[in-house]
């Protein structure tokens, strides 16, 4: 039982389900085919490293556009994993850190799961750990060579590790020559059909508000398709709510964020 | 009450509120229509963060170019909310830190912030802050990581922090893919009649000086159009008041001030 | 009386009058009208900062070629401003400091300003301050940054700030969005007659002697323009003075000058 | 007996042995006759260091794609030289090394060997070691430098040192001017013949589900090439055993890694 | 009496006569007339530091081609001046120091001369004393602005300051913006009868020595124009004076050095 | 007497004879007439330093292909000077060094070499000890700067100083600006006669293998010119002679050497 297990790690390794639960704000909305899709290929390489040892360790990127649902999707397979040891290696626990001092918390990070059999490592926004920056472009070397050599190193005897990295700049990854095992891709909210979904799902919209704002975001941008992330589409709808005219200003909102990502892609 | 809640928390934080009032000398003149929109737009996300807890943390970036009022702006929106921690993270208390200690400031700011149940932070000249020089470009990496990351981060449960932060260099957030969940646009004084608008509410000009400034400015500059910060032209009063023809010098001043922005934009 | 308010502060500020005199060996030839506009609109300023209270910090670049005479006329404004305090920051008195010392050097002195009622800075060179040079380019972020900030703070209350910078490089502070309120241009030495009168004023030309070394330079150069700093040219008066043949001498150093100038204009 | 020399040296040395072992999961496939051929070279180095006088100090570089088998002929070379003195240099273990740390554990390194009549150091993923990004490029010179001169530099007196050492990227030694007196060439997976060697060897796949997943491979990528090396082969099998549709889902795999290796080549 | 002076110093600054001597290894060769002028020119410098109080301090660059004499000739200058205080400040006596030394001894040497009524500084190499390398380009920019500033400085009242500098890259100077008050050009041997003057001074060539040398040359070179500094050609007459065909070999090391100067220019 | 001399420093300055002699591993072949030049050459330097007294310091480059036997050659010049004082400055005994070691290593052996009247230093690969790399470029400024001031320094009253340094990339003297007083060019092994002779030398290849071996090369690359060092001749016939086919094992390793020249040239 994973949540046992977890308990027994806890005193050493923290409040590793805490921390990953809080990244799951709200559920996981199945607005299309996909989500199932990714949520399987996870099983899968969860099933390969249990139980297969010829694979000790086993590198997942997860990459798609800001807001598509990584960190959330990441979070929600290891815990789906039960495996004794989850650690979230995230920039937002190293604000401040050197480098030098980011290698050391990612070292040891990896020198922990190597205590546990079965071990599952998320690495959160790998993009910022690295301090990327595209104008330069600037990096931290130091903590992309380290990653470089964890990613690859084999744990210790009849240890087993399992890496989700999730990121929104997959060409970093190339860019940078980061090899992962495998890798998975996070889609935006694309189509009216998925839009339509997350609108009903969240309660706010009557049904005519949802097929009012679908119409007025086709009208304002010319266009029927969406491309924003589930984040984003989230947090519009917080914002449309406290304003009296709930579609229209969600309309207006997306329209700006629909306009702004083509702006600058 | 606003004012109570502030004076419970002075003793840990300062005194917040003296230091934004001084950011807004003088009132904000409502010369546009504009004005109100910006400051309605502000009031909708200040509801957003006090209802509902699903926004634990809200960012709104405002941007303009130099001298169109972006301080004071921010700085009134946030009196009005009436959260209990109001605080201006300003490059000018930070002359002559080093990178890692403004990190540090702002960190400390942060977690300040996320002791009370609502807070506002004000980043005023975010691309000071973060070293920003367009000849490179050269910027520290090291603040902007953590402005990336904490602009991002969930606070603790219950809290909950709406953050405004000013730039007149928007470009520098794209380049350095610096994200914000909204954006506020905040214009020059651009027409003549919001011109006369401003020298009419200063008191200083005649029915008949006002008239003759725009009428000069035009015939100098060979346009109607103004295109200057309401800051510039509210100090180019001042400096015109001390010369005996008010209305000569501070058309010669502001034809300078509208010449040296076409050179060099 | 301002002398008597410079010896009040002088236990605090040191010798800031000898020091600025010292700027000013021999005295301000008025060689052509603009030489008064100047410190005309000097004492516009001066006047800004000492009445409008909603004016406390008021920054005023004077720029102009090598030599034309811009910190001769910025010291002179400051020593007629009568203002209690009066500061000279100089790169001469910081030579071998670091960026950190100098920051805080600077820092030190609008900290000191802020203690009188009405003070003038006069920042004397500002891009050797900024160690700038045009290969690369190079300069110091952390001195660019420090006095962005502080040229925009405002004093505390019933302070008052009236800033003078001197500047051969104005396109430097374009690039390095080094923003003043207000810009006075020093002009060069241009016309023949202009050259005239500062030769005549030096006491050391007849009137043929003059007259030959105009005519010699015009030929020599090929063209009637001068476009020479006044500390060059009087530098060049000194030197041809060891000659037997003074005007030839003159003529000879100036056309060197003038070709130099051109040759890496 | 070499692994009694071994013994003799463990004290001093470490479990080099064991080490290098697991650098060999499993064994060396011989799917292609290159095998026998690279492992045939290796022994003619090894035995002009041991028998030759003349050549006290002898370099070998491995480069061939990633996973092609580098590290694994490297490491099985060194195994069957059975010299006292096996020593294998490793980024993994110097995770978090300043650039200063890593040059002294390499010169160490060379030291200890030294020490032993006749040595073999194996240099694992050059490049990494040399913390190169093709960015910029960035990489150590501190590192390049003390390679360059230990690669060249005569043992002491009645010492002989074999160098492997293997890099993914050997366009990297040459932009950086690292010489070695000799180079090996390490193929990937290429023809569909060798593809099925590596399968039937695998013992996963049954004759029919191997020759579906070759030709759905070819179906795929409209192509008869693999290109693929045989590490990311090997993972790929492990992956695909865990499906019930073990031939697709390895033809989806290999699939997408051609398709990869295309589009960043 | 100047050597009297200097014996007063002496306890203070060193032996600087010796040191300058040193440089003036055999004696100045009047091969044309433009040593005469430079000399003269020297003298002119000299004489309006010591009689003219406006000019307390006064700096002149002497430039040319490598080894076309011009250290020689400003220490020559310098001993002539009879200043009491007279320094050379040469990178050969700070081999080692890093950027910020470099900047105290330099103004060290400064405030050293401010002591004496009458101070010459000799600044050997200027180039290398900035740690110049034309690719990047790379220079000391710490010690590039102490000197910029120095060299502008008013010295305190009543002391005078003349400040000799060598480079044999002028460009350098414009590129660095480092202005002098006046400029020395020191010109190659480039005639064959500048040559024929030089070799007839050494002594080592007969007559028809020389005249074959001079032939030769042209012959090889096909040209009759030298261009060679005065150092390169004493040192060539030295090397031939060890052949048996001191001609002949003179003849080519000329003709190597002529091509050498082609080929790289 | 040379042995004897040396006897006499070998307290203070080291081993240096069996230093120099151990990179004169085997002999110097004289496979062609240019060997016996440029030891010649060598002799009228070494005599220069000896005799004229006008000559105390004298810099002499070596340059030519990797392996071309620059090394050997200055150490066996340095070897028959019979200086008193003979020392190698070698990358070899620098690594991991910082560049401020390095700079007062390099001083250090230069102020040894003034201690006695005659004496020769040998510096070694001075691009490696430049920490010269060509991507960048990126070399070490204080040790470039070090040697150009040291190459050009006047030792003391009555001390005499030959330098040999060897580089294989001369034009990296040029780009840094480092100059010598006289240049050696050591040539490839260039023709098939040259290369018979050395294999004749080796006393491994019978007339019919040596033939053979000549052959196959020119039909390999389809050429008659070799163009490879000596160094890595030599160490070709070492690593032919373990494999039973020596003449076409050789003729395979020289084709890939010529293959790789040409290719990365
Ligand atoms: N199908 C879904 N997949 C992922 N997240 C979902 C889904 N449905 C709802 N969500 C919610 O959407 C939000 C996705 O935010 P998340 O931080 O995971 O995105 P992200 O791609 O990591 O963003 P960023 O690029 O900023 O790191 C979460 O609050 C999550 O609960
Ligand atoms: N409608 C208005 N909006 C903003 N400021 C106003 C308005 N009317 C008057 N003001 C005054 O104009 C000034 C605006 O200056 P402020 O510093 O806010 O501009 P800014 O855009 O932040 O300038 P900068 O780009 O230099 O940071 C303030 O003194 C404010 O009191
Ligand atoms: N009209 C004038 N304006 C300015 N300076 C004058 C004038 N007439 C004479 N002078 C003298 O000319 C000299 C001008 O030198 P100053 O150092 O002020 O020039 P600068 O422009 O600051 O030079 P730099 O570019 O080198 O800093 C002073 O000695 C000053 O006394
Ligand atoms: N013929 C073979 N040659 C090499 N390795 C083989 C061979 N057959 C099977 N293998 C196995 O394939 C794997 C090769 O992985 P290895 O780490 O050596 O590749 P690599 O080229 O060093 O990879 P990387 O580029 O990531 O460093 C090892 O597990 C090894 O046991
Ligand atoms: N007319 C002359 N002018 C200068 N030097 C002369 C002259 N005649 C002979 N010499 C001798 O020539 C040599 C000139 O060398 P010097 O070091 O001064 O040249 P340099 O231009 O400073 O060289 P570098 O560019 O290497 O610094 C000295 O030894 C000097 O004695
Ligand atoms: N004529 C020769 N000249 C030089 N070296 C020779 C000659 N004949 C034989 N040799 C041998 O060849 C080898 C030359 O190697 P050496 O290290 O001197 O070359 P190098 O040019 O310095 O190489 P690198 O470019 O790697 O520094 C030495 O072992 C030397 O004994
Ligand atoms: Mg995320
Ligand atoms: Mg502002
Ligand atoms: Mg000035
Ligand atoms: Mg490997
Ligand atoms: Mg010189
Ligand atoms: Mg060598």
């Amino acid at each position: 039982d994973f949540l046992h297990a977890l308990d027994e790690v806890k005193p050493l390794f923290g409040a590793a389900e805490e921390e990953l639960s809080r990244r799951i704000l709200g559920d996981i909305v199945h607005y299309s085919r996909h989500i199932e899709d990714i949520l399987e290929e996870g099983r899968l390489f969860i099933n390969q490293v249990r139980k297969d040892e010829s694979s000790p360790v086993l590198s997942v990127a997860l990459h798609g556009p800001p807001g598509s649902g990584k960190t959330a999707l990441a979070a929600s397979m290891s815990m789906d994993s039960g495996f004794p040891f989850i650690k979230l290696l995230s920039p937002e626990d190293m604000v401040g850190y050197s480098e030098m001092q980011k290698v050391q918390q990612i070292e040891k990070t990896f020198r922990d799961a190597y205590k546990s059999p079965l071990s599952v490592i998320v690495i959160d926004d790998i993009e910022i750990l690295l301090d990327w920056v595209p104008i330069g472009p600037r990096f931290s070397n130091s903590v992309l060579q380290a990653l470089k050599t964890l990613l690859k190193k084999q744990p210790p005897k009849d240890r087993r590790l399992l890496i989700f990295a999730t990121t929104s700049q997959r060409s970093v990854l190339h860019q940078l020559q980061l090899v992962f095992n495998a890798q998975i891709v996070v889609p935006n909210v694309n189509t009216q059909e998925e839009l339509a979904h997350v609108l009903r799902h969240s309660g706010v919209f009557s049904d005519r508000d949802q097929q009012q704002a679908v119409t007025e975001i086709q009208e304002m941008t010319g266009s029927t398709e969406i491309g924003v992330g589930i984040k984003q589409i989230l947090e519009g709808i917080r914002t449309a709510k406290q304003d009296k005219d709930v579609a229209g200003r969600f309309a207006r909102i997306m329209s700006q964020a629909i306009a702004d990502r083509t702006a600058f892609a």
